[in-house]
């Protein structure tokens, strides 16, 4: 059907046997080799590499491209994002909506999680991949209550077995004990709100939530929340967590944490004051870095738009060079030395120094023997390729593995979990002043003399 | 397997009566209208209204933003691409490399062409949707070429027939007569490069075209394409076009204009000073901007990332709310006027002056009668809700269809060429002052007087 198609659209006199030749196309003499997946990987490295027919290479190029760009891009974004919340903190992606339609979404949830984050709310990413999926209840489920009269199910047994108790009563007593020790007016807490959360809390005793802000946080989805879970900590259930989604969440996560606190002393329920706090709406570096600044109180942070969108980048650009032809190495030549291709079939080698940081990527011809540890290498620094330094790694890494040989896999493909760890750790192992995300230090890659005499040949044959 | 994932992630505790519900969920109670694909429509005004049993239209919420979210911004943006091209130049989509992932380019092939782009880059699209393909010779082709001997297929018929002719020594000819008359050394012109041109000619005689900068684009790319161009014009052929893809576009387009012209009167060529001029490379709203303040000779224009992935907004925060319960409408209090909800289910018109132009977009609640044409209207516009303004419509046009009702589709949809042709009509009709990229005048949305009533009792309600 696919060639059908492409004799559509192609010229009336295209030959028959261009037809059958594309009929009987194959990755039979296709040869790929990249960095693990999940590698930090530097500007001018290649990380890829496609041996084959010149014809059949030239057709992965925009699928290839399609397939790595925007999954290194959103990983990488998603790597600032836990690089910036610390370890401790709790990450979900929630871009579902706003990603480029259900597969940019799909992709946006799988590169994230590679990236550093810990949940997703895309159900069906969750499914498809294994990413542990949460969630929390959705304001349209609040608002869809207006008194404790429409709660149907309104009994429910301790958790320690007995007589079924009527919550919703349990919890409007509680209410009026909370609103006096937070000396807020009991009929400022929004009956609609207690009730939805009465409901839920019927269904999932043992994972009660709650949303609280549809109204408002202090005197209504806060004195709601705590009647609830108190209620529930009568019966032996402890609530789970509280989310914010509007308004400022530094802030208010503290507010939240001291009446927690307050509520857990005074009602002698230790657990209370350790109630995690998530937070969402429209989340950016920024929010984060306001986070740690003010001193916030947040365990979770959903993050959506920010996050698949890449908006501080909203495109990675990658390319597809050909850098060599029929065993010759060749060159597309241009003004801009930063747009030059590194001609050859290259091996790639990352060097580490003493304290067990990377410090340079290394570009040398296939044929070259690898470098040694330990001892003094020649290289030539892009940007400043005129001069010749010497390096001494303390380790050599050939970067590449073989993944696809003449059309056979021939390395089993990490799972998800493993290529997640991988990335962490390639992160990890980051000189500080490489990993920081604001003026990073510039992280060196060079190419070996021979293949820096190989390019002066080159740039000059074709000047 | 959707049911047993999901036990597999719900809380132990969760009643197997859910589960067993959950197999049973249809959208057989579900009604949707929405306003015809490819319409114009503004914020705040409701483009689609979902009845049906509250747990089924909350399970929709993030199906439908996902769809609608980035279909829509990108078709937006498409459409702001084409404003300001004009009607005449013709626009290629190429993200496919930068988007999200195959299905997100799909997604933004389709949607740009909706939004009024012409072609799309994506073979893929083409053969899933009809989008027409179109595609240049690509760098590397140019590049694996380093001398004349390379090209092995070397005779070309004349088109109405005869002895096959040498077509590399053809266009080696005429490039010596080219050069001569543009006063550029011969020497200069890359040989792999007319290589790469012949070798294309040969095969594509009839749609020979040129990508002009891989090499000088003064020296090399245009004095090749033209020997070439020239000597398949000998044999009976026209080429078809050129491509810039670097440096400054429209300075070029003009010089390779000029010289085509020139070289169409000197070799008595007269449509070769019409070969269209296609550019790519990074095309923004900017750069077009930039091409017709420069008086550019463009005719095509390819534009990837700053189309697919929307650099200027990428996202759009469309909403799905509930505002409606059991025959009351419903309201999400918010301090931001912005923000806040219009309660109800509604009818929404559009009212057209008697220029044609729509000048309002009223909102009304279902059961109230529909405004007259030519008649007075009280409406209360959005943003200034406290003073009432009158209206007299020359038109009203009822803005939704019911596309699906009781769970069956009850409106046939319409084709893709259609809604592009709705999408181009209906941004046609806008006021150009609405219309305009540049500090547009805003569009006024308003609510009918009852409308505002309901809405004002409503929010008295709830504080």
């Amino acid at each position: 059907a696919d060639v059908a198609y492409l004799r559509s659209i192609l010229p009336s006199t295209t030959e028959d046997a261009f037809f059958d030749y594309l009929a009987t196309l194959d990755t039979s003499e296709v040869t790929v080799s990249a960095v693990p997946e999940g590698s930090v990987v530097f500007a001018r490295v290649p990380f890829l590499q496609v041996k084959g027919p010149l014809l059949v290479v030239q057709l992965l190029e925009s699928t290839l491209l399609c397939l790595v760009n925007y999954a290194s891009l959103v990983a990488t974004n998603a790597a600032r994002f836990r690089l910036l919340a610390g370890p401790d903190v709790k990450l979900v992606e929630m871009g579902l909506r706003r990603a480029q339609g259900p597969d940019g979404a799909l992709s946006a949830s799988k590169y994230s999680y590679i990236g550093g984050f810990d949940y997703t709310s895309n159900v069906l990413a969750g499914k498809l991949y294994g990413i542990p999926v949460r969630g929390t209840i959705a304001h349209s489920f609040i608002v869809s209550f207006t008194s404790l009269e429409e709660v149907q199910l309104r009994k429910l047994p301790p958790l320690a077995g007995g007589e079924p108790v009527d919550l919703p009563a349990l919890a409007e007593s509680w209410l009026q004990r909370v609103c006096e020790l937070l000396q807020t007016p009991p009929e400022k807490a929004n009956r609609g709100e207690l009730a939805a959360f009465t409901s839920y809390a019927i269904a999932f005793p043992r994972n009660f939530q709650g949303l609280l802000d549809t109204y408002c946080v202090r005197r209504s989805g806060l004195p709601n929340f705590c009647a609830v879970a108190l209620a529930l900590h009568q019966l032996g259930y402890q609530a789970i967590g509280v989310r914010l989604d509007s308004g400022d969440l530094a802030q208010q996560s503290k507010e939240v944490r001291r009446v927690l606190r307050a509520c857990g002393a005074h009602f002698q329920v230790p657990w209370f004051e350790t109630i995690p706090i998530a937070v969402s709406n429209d989340i950016s570096e920024q929010s984060l870095e306001e986070f740690s600044r003010e001193g916030s109180e947040i365990d979770m942070i959903g993050v959506g738009t920010n996050l698949v969108t890449c908006p501080l980048q909203p495109s990675l650009g990658c390319i597809y060079k050909l850098v060599e032809v029929n065993g010759s190495p060749c060159l597309k030549l241009t003004e801009d030395e930063e747009k030059m291709t590194i001609p050859g079939s290259k091996t790639i080698y990352r060097l580490y120094d003493a304290a067990g940081h990377p410090f340079m990527d290394l570009m040398a011809l296939e044929e070259e023997p690898s470098p040694s540890a330990g001892q003094e290498l020649v290289v030539h620094v892009l940007g400043r390729l005129g001069e010749a330094s010497k390096v001494v790694p303390t380790t050599v890494e050939p970067l590449h593995r073989t993944y696809f040989r003449d059309g056979q896999m021939c390395e089993p493909l990490p799972g998800l979990p493993e290529v997640k760890s991988h990335a962490q750790a390639s992160l990890s192992l980051l000189n500080p002043a490489h990993r920081r995300l604001h003026e990073p230090q510039p992280y060196p890659v060079a190419v070996s003399e021979r293949l820096h005499r190989l390019l002066a040949e080159l740039r000059q044959a074709s000047q």
